[in-house]
């Protein structure tokens, strides 16, 4: 795809530089940009790679304007950084499934599909399912039965819906992730055989989520799991049964938390970091990637690091003084010898000894 | 759905106080309990969350009848914990698969199929496959060549099954996970460039395993991979190749285990840790969450925690050290001065000093 | 299946000691093998197991032709472990999908197919996609509009291909894999709230790579994510966008690398490492498993190891002093008496004292 420099300049705002004709096919970094491509210009830092680089068209703030140079077309906008997320856009091919639903999708009779919704090929939708307006399956998706997913949700391939799950509004589940699957409970009898907790709760993801590439987010065993408004979670993230991630918390890759766990409001988790079960944790907390969390945080804004975690600093402090654990220990054996010297000094010269 | 009080009471052998024709909707917890639920009391430290409980029943023990009062209906059972699977899978909604083959799923003609199976939309079942009686496939599956399903067993929505692996009886199988792929076997030649080993061997999952959503187990490099009877595995679960985990172990989310390892019975693996290859773990083993384990294991019934993993209590007592660590650092210091000091102090007093 | 014995020599080209029509079902250990199948000898240490060896027939060496008993029958090979890719490869069953479009497979009239491609059932395949020759789609695959599939590469059941992505020739994509999912990318508001940062970019798989089950490897935000010639990855392993894995770089399980971070050629990463985003890592790193890289690595054939990882044998030592806190905190306790009683022994001989 091709847009004039012209169109991008109109979306973004910004007044041109050069040829409003100029043909853009994508934009790209300003060290990476090759010719018909657009990049921006926002940091200092960048400043020499502004000067070599070959894109088609560059992004500047008007008040940078002496930067820009004859070998290139440049659109001066207000605010770089707010003018990206609007160019990215322009470029998202993505976005091309229009409504209508496959042949091949298998819909159940009872279920409910709004208008202008897109179900592609392949997908299973179960008994009493709703599908509110503007939802997008892209394809291989399944939607067990009671289900319901909000309005413009998009599923991509191979995500699955459990049962009775309910997924809000301009929500993005990326493909192959599992919502709904049994949270992990189960009673040993007396010979150590394990029985089978039935888990009939479900899981509620409220608006604006975003869940990653093979994510499992399991249902309640009772009650509901809760992913609360504009969390947004990396690939490959456990939750377990009955956990509730506060609103606007943001979790890297490979993130798991244990059961029953509460997560405060705008907390930051670390990739690769586990949370025991039953923990409460304040809004704001935030955790180094692979820390391991095993007790409530009362305070808010609070930052965690180790394994188990301690307070950020401290676990800091404590490294430091394990990786100097070796030259430490020699230090100790030095100061033996000198007690023991000291201690034979004091006794040849005829005084007490109090060490054997 | 709904069920009446009476009929619940009927299955859990219990005894009514109250309205016999009482609607219930679903099971609650005491403190999350509305109108129209069902909820339970088993244990004192809620005896505050009864008394204002709003569910529409309560199932209490007959020893607890006293508690029992006129603002809710009651059922009274001889033990409570014992009634809750029977309750719980009373509103278990998502065993509606009835039997039939839906028309979409491709089916080998050389595939045997037992009675009672269900298999449903975009399932794929390749050559001399075998569904065993009353095997649920719920949709979206994938069956290779030569493997089977045993009596009963489950298969969530995307769960793919690689050829010759085979399945038990009771199995359950959770959405997107994956058994039998290639196991992890290269040989680097002179340049570095890894030639892949065929992976011949298969998986075997015994009777009444459940293995979480996206979990990994791969195929043994020649032979099996073993999971034995009753073992249950959490999501996202990696086993390597020619690994044989015991009966009735359970592992929670996340765990990864390297090839060719033995894991006794009954062991309990926490989440995110990491086993080792080649290594022999003794029945009754418990690892703490996000250990590494780098040795095997002989003497039963013993538990692990670090990094790499060493007995639990040692571990404790090492990280308290570890914390402490800055603190150590200064009495350290402090030491060195007074050695200083009394090293100075005899050498004032015309004594030999024995440091420089 | 069965292979004669004679055919076996031929593809190995070994020399038979025995019965050329010996049927052969598989391979096997030593140990583990059984009548039927064939096991082979290459390491003094298992001499034992040769001896007590149930298969139908042995590879051996030709220099340990002394070896082969009348029990068995053998070949006799140059090099045992060059011919085992061969032997194991004639028992590979997974090779038989022959050419051909299955009906139920959605392909968009855009696409553009190859020669002899295999592409199974309930697959999806969008605008513009390039199927090159020989590639195998084993079913429920799901490739995005203007993606493209190398020669000979196959995907297992589940995979699934993002838009604009680019595969290389022979790689090996292993069930429910997900290449190309968007990029971990928002900007925070000043009310908390996280806008999405549109994901552009793609992924860019070289030649000869293979990806295992359940990995997910994210597009670039612009740009590409790059993963190089001959790279080897295990199960449920996560790739930022916009990293570059070097080629042959060999990645254990659940493993998870964040954004921009550049891995050298040749390195050995162990099972769930995780490193942390923009870094730079020389060729021929090692990294133990559950390492937490923090920093780039410039000499090349280095080896980490801890949390964050130091150098490798650094962190032996440090564990070791960490094991031996508790030991270590009592002796520093002992030094501090004994200087206090040195303190104590030369105030009472009338000598100055330096400690409260």
């Amino acid at each position: 795809m091709s847009i004039t420099l012209r169109e991008i300049a109109n979306k973004v705002g910004g007044e041109i530089l050069g040829q409003d004709s100029t043909l853009i096919h994508g934009p790209a970094k300003l060290e990476e940009a090759s010719q018909g491509t657009i990049s921006f210009y926002a940091n200092e830092k960048y400043s020499k790679a502004l000067e070599s680089c070959q894109a088609s068209a560059i992004i500047v703030a008007k008040t940078e304007k002496a930067r820009a140079k004859e070998v290139s077309n440049y659109i001066l906008v207000d605010d770089v950084y707010a003018s990206l997320p609007i160019l990215l856009s322009l470029f998202n091919v993505n976005t091309a499934f229009s409504p209508g639903i496959h042949a091949s999708a298998v819909i159940d009779e009872s279920a409910s599909i709004g208008n202008n919704v897109h179900i592609g090929p392949h997908c299973i939708i179960a008994k009493n399912v709703i599908i509110a307006d503007g939802a997008i399956l892209t394809g291989q998706n399944y939607i067990g039965a009671n289900a319901s997913i909000g309005k413009s949700s998009f599923l991509h391939p191979g995500a699955k819906v459990y049962h009775d799950c309910k997924l809000g509004a301009h929500c993005i589940i990326h493909a192959n992730a599992v919502i709904g699957a049994d949270g992990f409970g189960f009673s040993p009898d007396a010979s150590g055989n394990f029985e089978k907790i039935p888990q009939v709760g479900n899981v509620i993801i409220e608006d604006k989520v975003e869940i990653g590439a093979n994510c499992t987010i399991d249902r309640a065993s009772m009650g509901s799991t809760f992913i609360r408004e504009g969390v947004k979670m990396d690939n490959l993230i456990h939750i377990a049964h009955n956990v509730d991630v506060g609103p606007n918390t943001v979790m890297a890759a490979q993130v798991g938390i244990a059961g029953s766990t509460k997560l405060g409001a705008n907390c930051m988790i670390g990739g690769q970091v586990g949370i025991v079960g039953h923990l409460t944790i304040a809004n704001g907390t935030q955790m180094q990637a692979q820390s391991g969390m095993i007790k409530s945080v009362k305070q808010e804004n609070t930052r965690w690091y180790g394994y188990p975690a301690i307070e950020y600093n401290n676990y800091l402090r404590s490294f430091a003084g394990f990786k100097n654990l070796p030259a430490t220990l020699a230090t100790i054996r030095e100061l033996k010898n000198r007690i023991n010297a000291l201690e034979s000094s004091i006794q040849i010269d005829g005084k007490t000894t109090n060490n054997s």
